[in-house]
């Protein structure tokens, strides 16, 4: 992933000490456990422990660039990376790896830094609903106009707005959680997964360390479904960002502005256009959201693997098991901030919640003309012939409003005085349910 | 879905007159709901109730194509089919779909079409599971050549490889229940999803009868993430049917020939070639499974909508909802069938696994020679030197093989004899875990 | 494809009875090919001639039913086919597809109805050049606000907005002009390609005479990189209908009220908000694009098939085929009615373009003052706070627009007066160009 | 892209100094059209060309460095550019960038990023080209199966199957130099692309210098349909990778073994099996072939622009626009190095052939029968008999070959005698029309 979109603390976890780091730990591991079955020496176990600890403690640069040297060679990684842990081992080097195959060094390994991963994942979306929650709760009675069809609908309150998006990302936290289950596992069962050379008791004691549960059953690799289900959990959650981040996006239009990203002292907004003020940190999620979709698809064709394993998968999971991680960690990060820093405006809100002439309440009047003894569809040519009316003279001298419009419809008049049309149009009859909705959210707060 | 990849019994759920019959329950249970709150009055429900009843009880194909033609007036289809129901129900009718919205009913529809999709697909992995986990216990012990890139690699059984994909299944049923929860939810909340003309009893108790949840927070439409995480689950098991599937055809290629998809009386591989048998069930099976992941995609496109709801999602999932479950129903069970009646050649496998002369212990005798003494670097090219030796001569008559050249290799021949190689290369060794991972997948057996 | 988005002109050409028709078609031309060649008998091709073509004139459900019944118990359509063709034409029958494979007619039947599918494809799109090119003539000249990140940025025309959009689906048309050519071939050369059984020329008459082009070298299919292409030019073309279909969709929101979609008399935008007007086909547009992207991942899987062909391209394109090309024929007639009828406000266009207080002119200003002598960077910042001061008062008592802003500024004053900064300021400097551009796009108008 | 999968040809096209100086060329380009015109003074142009050319010509990591310290304050990538390039040129810098917009620059700049990325892919085709056209005509005449659904069908030629790569490849080629044309435009129309303040002459003079076309109608951006078109003929040259590496994994198989890819000296294919010889190129390009295709995705989502633009674009293409070509670049040229060097076995290649005991001549024999008079149906059913017959009993000792059980056969044998099934089953028949495809496909060779 580029810098631009890469927090240090998701990229750490890719980076090449940080595999050999975890390499060395299932190597010494293994080493530890088949020492204690009798396999190896113990006198070797300590050596690959302590010699190897050593070694990756202080991994350098110029260790990463010699071990890439001798995979040019070799045209493997996991050997190269065992000649270089080796030097300096003497004799005992050759107890390291002992029946097991590569697969049972890098699945595990990717399965500790998707873990990794997914943890820093979960701990962002808990940010993201932190900063929700906060703005839901200051705003809960913030009256705002609900929009279908981008069309004013009925007022809602921009808490409401908020809960709903709150209740999403605790449906992607959960959805993350779950996906961390799924790749956490270990597998260290020799090729073709058959234990034929290792036994299943070094893959327990593996799995234990290194927080992982057993795979039951491995073919040489831990099976792609479980990846493809991270990554496609992934791209749902891109989903819940995009879908807040066009909320924002919709909220800044010039003729909405009901709410604005925080401008900082010095930006700016266009080189040409002194005036702008962009929407560009929801515009850069909505790109980005794109981006973790897109990785879903390879994640997903990776799981027909051929037979035992082939290594189709590698090439695509050193690009997309990084990029899509750090990308969807930049993203719910900057998510946070931007909602905990957003500017709102109410009464901008309330400005735009009566720009219609009143028509947003027209299906409570349509109710309350259907309870008043109208047929439904009499009660819904009259409110739609009175709304109408107000629309299309919107803004004009001769418009009148939706009250006024009603009050002189021979179908409503008969039935409907004035009195009966403020009440049956009352707004606050639209938030009488607030709390119920707020404590199905957030529970009591 | 065309019919040849229809079953009936998924076909059903997305039929009209299924979706009629349960927007007319809804209503009928929001009304019952309503009176009992004395919203409206009892009689009017009861009317609703009875009357509608009968009317979706023998609604015909006219019925349908009447409802269509209403909808073409009013291009709206909830509103066309309240009118079609209301017909003959007199005055009470405008008592039904009072302060709702027609998400409400079609967010709600869907959420039962959906869960009872799910109901069947997971009977559907049921039937995989069984099928694979007969022909595991069966050839739990028959050897079998492991592969890994193509290239054998080291034996394990056959009953091993159906574990592996059993397993991968059970992991699929559990994704199937997981996202049915996700989409089990009712939305009767009126416009903009305030509850503004409708008491969130009317939901708790449409809810409870339909067997769904309540939707916490609906911005008139239950959030479109539920979805997408139902489809991209669908799309995860369509990758398991395809693994399987490419399983079958690899074994089924002429020059390997140790399994073959069950050829009918009557049954003409080629119109041109009468000596062709063609795996052509499990390549059906891989097409379909990259249908259902296509239908992925719009579906995470769908989380994205406006505010509190565009409609842009309605014609994604007009289609692919039933697409989706209908192919991926077809393949499970097409699978299912054809794991039953695989025709499985054992001889052919050992025949497979004995034609490269020994080397697929290759890694046997490895372990052998380091713990014999020989350095890890020192034992493997002796080892890669017999095996190349061996591959290169494959079915030549100056062709040696693999025992016979470890044998007469200088680094070898002084630290193993014949006794101790035929030790180390004993195949019975690959095989003594088995029951250890069958336990892991299928617990007692 | 489901009916409600499916036209009877393209849902025709997917048909059985337009399949079969075709079928013969190519076992007709095929075998008077080979009478020619003198490898059958002139009469046989006569006989196959006329009495097949007096089969498939006339072909009814029934027959198909019939076709359907023998397939199930040969698994083989074209053999099923044949043996129905040949029922009643006596001993010559057994001259039809001599030397053939099923794949010679499959694809080139396919390859005749993408061909008819993209003829009736560009046609859709010459309806949408038309109307787009008839509003944009129309609206040359009516101002409107450009709009850069949701936000106000300079003055455009409504014209220019749409001669945009014209631009981009006359690039749609070139793609699907060449998406065309790419799958207009034809594959008469037996198993594997090899025209073992079957001479070329056979191949050369049958391409003619069915308007296709002879596919230089096929394996027995022709290859699907040519369907993939077919295809994604479509996701491409699709992705042209949402990115109007989205600008309309923000052009009626109730806030912009620019343009709106016809609303035909007794339409209900809603059940429960009678005042509703949505915008309800350019949101359908919206998902029938998602869908056609979608379908391009399929097709994009298809183009490796194992060695010299196998089936799996069948089921995806049994599905794709028509469900793309209907998806996109009616997406597109839809967008060409929906701009046609479109209701377009010039006056609340330019009540939009005036409501920012005039800071839609500030790159003319910023210009301006760096002409007169400003660095860029004091330049920027000047306007930048004049822009800034007007806007965060903007409908407030104590605002003041831009102009006035800028007249008041300590670094302006000195540089620029008034009668400068009005003439800095001038819309008609924004639509100088507006000639030059349509001259661009529609050549001489 | 990660640097394993990075040549440094492709990766230098999408460096920051790369970028940088593109953005600099433009300016300088923009200033001089501009000092032409008489807009800004000549003296201004030639300082900004030499001053900035300078600047850019040593432009250093501590100058990017610097930049992006500019940007985090400015939050503007194109001013932050501009200041640090302004710096030293005193006030002449005022000149620079006069009407124009960020994307005006960035767009452009992109334009050209992606042609230089086209002519280094169309380049690798080339590679792919050559070493696919020579080893064709290297194994013109080589035996070889042909394989439908992984089954033996007929006998085709390795040279025959190279062509039909070789084939697709130059289709491949055409389709860059396509994909190549749709984004080799410029624009230079500033904001909302009206050119309100900058003159289109300016555009026509960057244009012709940068080696591009004018973009007809910018919207202040290039529209994304053309850069959608990109990325989708990327995905399709992708699928051509995938489908020529896969034959190569089906040939390396060890059951197959007619072709494997190179191995060098102290290659290791496994690090617990020394006999592995595996086809990791060609597994690694069909995990590149997935990255690079699901690549295609964003890039369709980006058409859909709000309005004269929005910058969701921006992050999808920072990412995908340098790692889809990376991508590429490095599994065209590992493809084309690959075939060069590929191993080919002819004898196997024979071996495999004959292994079927002949009924790959099936086809062949079923014309003879129908030609001596029997029916189509009867002769299919005598031909399948034997073949069958044969194909169970492979490799038994009471097994006889296809030619034997068919002059056994009850039926054919009154028709057709010994002589007669050796013509009907010549191979050489299968091979003459190789010269005619060759032809086609290369032309005179």
């Amino acid at each position: 992933m580029v810098p631009r979109y890469s927090r240090p603390q998701m990229a750490e976890i890719w980076s090449p000490e940080a595999r050999y780091r975890i390499w060395f730990e299932i190597e010494a591991l293994a080493a530890e456990a088949m020492a204690a079955q009798g396999t190896i020496p113990e006198a070797a176990a300590r050596t690959i422990r302590e010699k190897g600890a050593a070694r990756v403690a202080n991994i350098s640069a110029a260790d990463v660039e010699r071990i890439d040297e001798i995979e040019r060679v070799t045209r493997h990684d996991v050997i190269a990376f065992l000649t270089w842990l080796g030097e300096g081992m003497g004799e005992d080097a050759r107890f390291m790896h002992q029946g097991m195959t590569s697969s049972d060094v890098l699945d595990t390994t990717l399965a500790v830094q998707m873990t990794r991963a997914a943890d820093l994942l979960i701990a962002d979306v808990d940010a993201v609903l932190a900063a929700l929650k906060a703005r839901a709760i200051e705003h809960k009675h913030t009256p705002s106009i609900g929009r279908s069809h981008g069309i004013h609908a009925e007022p809602t309150t921009f808490g409401l707005k908020l809960a709903g998006h709150y209740a999403e990302f605790a449906r992607n936290r959960a959805r993350l959680v779950a996906a961390r289950a799924e790749v956490a596992t270990c597998a260290i069962s020799g090729p073709v997964g058959t234990f034929a050379s290792v036994d299943p008791a070094i893959e327990t004691h593996v799995a234990k360390h290194m927080g992982l549960a057993v795979e039951p059953v491995s073919t040489q690799v831990i099976p792609r479904d479980r990846h493809a289900a991270f990554f496609a959990a992934l791209a749902v959650v891109a989903g819940g960002v995009e879908r807040l981040a066009t909320e924002v996006r919709h909220l800044q239009r010039s003729e909405v502005r009901e709410a604005e990203e925080f401008f900082h002292a010095g930006q700016k907004g266009s080189s040409a256009m002194p005036h702008k003020r962009n929407p560009v940190l929801s515009e850069n999620l909505t790109g980005l959201a794109r981006l973790v979709r897109g990785y879903a698809m390879p994640a997903l064709e990776n799981i027909t693997l051929w037979h035992e394993r082939d290594i189709s998968h590698s090439s695509v999971e050193r690009v997309i098991a990084p990029d899509a991680t750090i990308a969807l960690d930049f993203a719910l990060m900057r998510l946070a901030g931007m909602m905990e820093k957003l500017t709102i405006y109410p009464e901008r809100m309330t400005e735009n919640l009566e720009s219609l002439g009143g028509v947003v309440h027209s299906q409570k009047v349509l109710l309350a003309l259907t309870q008043a003894g109208l047929s439904r569809e009499g009660a819904y040519a009259a409110v739609q012939r009175a709304a109408m009316a107000t629309w299309t003279k919107l803004g004009k001298a001769d418009g009148r409003n939706f009250r006024d419009n009603l009050l002189a419809d021979p179908e409503v008049a008969p039935v409907m005085d004035a009195a009966a049309l403020d009440a049956a149009m009352d707004p606050m009859r639209d938030f009488r349910h607030v709390e119920t909705i707020f404590a199905r959210v957030f529970g009591a707060t």
